[in-house]
């Protein structure tokens, strides 16, 4: 299983979208599955232009209900049923989400062809809410005006790879080989050990992966998200701007940078940015103060978790 | 009062969006009052691509009640209300969606800091909602799965140009004037009636454009929409899928095209389509067949009613 883990940004801006920049959404690959996360208006249609495949995506994962996380969702449904989608799709979202879905469907009637399985987010813990071959997926509440969670997505620790040339020299039997790889010593007919260390080498470590939507700055972020490969976190305003950051529940540039710096992430991007900021690299300047790893999110990029390269540095625009 | 009807398209497509083509959503310029016509997802985004005043819009007409029309309608409420407006908004839609959007604003935490003015849309007659200084509105049932409606944009006429020559012939006192402009003849002193035919010339045709959302063809739409020199019908199918069309309650390039006949229009403009087609290029053939003066809608194309000119004339891809 190699390391796999890349980002696409379909929406960087905040409320009001501008003409580069869409609402909230991202999409994840992980292990070729697609994990949607937030869905503003206009996703379908990013999804589209970014030759995005509709029927990778099985699970969405809305932050909070706010409508440039959301409103998008609604197309995007009846989308998947005209294209005759049959597989239940998993959606997580404020557990006061599924009475408006589905007052929603019977007003707009929408008669979806597939089963949505529905997911609360809820409480003031991190709580794990999905488990698979490859990864886990952890919901962390954050502080914003309404309900509002994050999401952390990491992958499990592969198995050690095996060394071939100590199979043969110790001539270990094949039925032995799958608890070796999960970190067993090898026993041999003399009875000597053979200490795994020399037998494998460790897999890459597993990367991971957290997006921070609406929130404002508080302590307790950092510790939910520790460590993290690739951190997003949400700076709607510049760091003049905290009073009004405050005021709606969100972050400055300089609030983002200082979770990333106390979670010890790797990198940093930031987006949902402010209509007011046509130019985003001031922004990204102010946070790279505090926390020099930092990226700006840019509708229509995509970013490799593992090898994250700075899309200022492949085009001339912003 | 010049005739000044121009039209822009921003989504041409139906439930299903393409890449080029946007869910429904057309803009009608009269005497530069701006009429938002349906309101699919992404309007907002079209309407700042095409450089449209989001200020000049005052009245959002909402045809019927299925997501490829209303589906961006929150977004653009929010955008409004976040752009500082304060200007009531007049919203005409089924009547049953006033209860809708009422839950949908609380559901999702929208303070809106202007007024909505619901005039809601029901019965089968038509119906006049809108009567101002230049233009009237009338509403009339269409026949889908939904209630459904469409709306008659006309001009009231203008009055009529009084020639200078006579006024200085006959010694027309100013007080005289409006009166003639009116269609009044003029009494001279010595008691010889001048009639107006000789005094005035006809003011210019007054221009009118309908437009009919999802429907299926039936007789008496025509007689809604008499003699209006620009008609809109959907066409979501070719003419071989009259099955699906009526099973779905939409049109097909002839229905609409007949339709346009029987109503004696100037021109058809064909819009709505199918997802499945790529080149739209054949429909309009096809209901050229029946109604030779078709156009295809095409997004971000603006259609002057007093002169319209086929956008296929102005362009090599669709």
């Amino acid at each position: 299983m190699p390391n796999a883990m890349k980002l696409t940004i379909l929406g960087s801006s905040s409320a009001l979208p501008t003409s580069e920049r869409y609402p909230s959404a991202h999409v994840l690959n992980a292990h070729e599955r697609l994990f949607l996360i937030d869905c503003g208006e206009g996703t379908q249609m990013q999804l589209r232009k970014n030759k995005i495949r509709f029927s990778k995506i099985n699970n969405i994962f809305i932050s909070h209900l706010h409508g440039d996380h959301i409103f998008g969702l609604y197309g995007l449904l009846s989308t998947f049923s005209l294209m005759g989608r049959k597989n239940p799709l998993n959606l997580y979202a404020p557990e006061n989400y599924h009475r408006i879905l589905l007052s929603h469907l019977l007003d707009f009637d929408i008669h979806l062809n597939f089963e949505i399985v529905f997911i609360p987010l809820a409480g003031k813990d991190p709580m794990l809410i999905l488990d698979d071959k490859y990864i886990t997926v952890t919901s962390f509440p954050l502080k914003h005006r309404v309900p509002s969670f994050g999401f952390l997505f990491r992958e499990k620790p592969a198995e050690r790879n095996i060394i071939k040339e100590k199979i043969e020299k110790f001539n270990i039997p094949g039925i032995r080989i799958p608890a070796i790889k999960k970190g067993a010593d090898y026993l041999t007919p003399d009875g000597i050990v053979i200490k795994n260390s020399e037998l494998t080498i460790p897999p890459p470590e597993p990367l991971s992966y957290a997006y921070c939507s609406d929130t404002r700055y508080f302590k307790r972020l950092s510790a939910f998200v520790k460590g993290v490969t690739v951190l997003y976190h949400e700076a709607t305003f510049d760091k003049s701007m905290d009073d009004l950051a405050a005021m709606t529940g969100h972050s400055t540039t300089l609030d983002a940078a200082r979770t990333a710096l106390e979670a010890e992430a790797g990198s940093l991007i930031i987006g949902h940015f402010s209509a007011r900021y046509r130019n985003i690299l001031p922004l990204v300047e102010e946070a790279k103060t505090v926390f020099s790893n930092t990226l700006p999110a840019i509708d229509g990029r995509c970013y490799d978790i593992l090898n994250l390269v700075n899309p200022l540095e492949k085009n001339t625009y912003l």
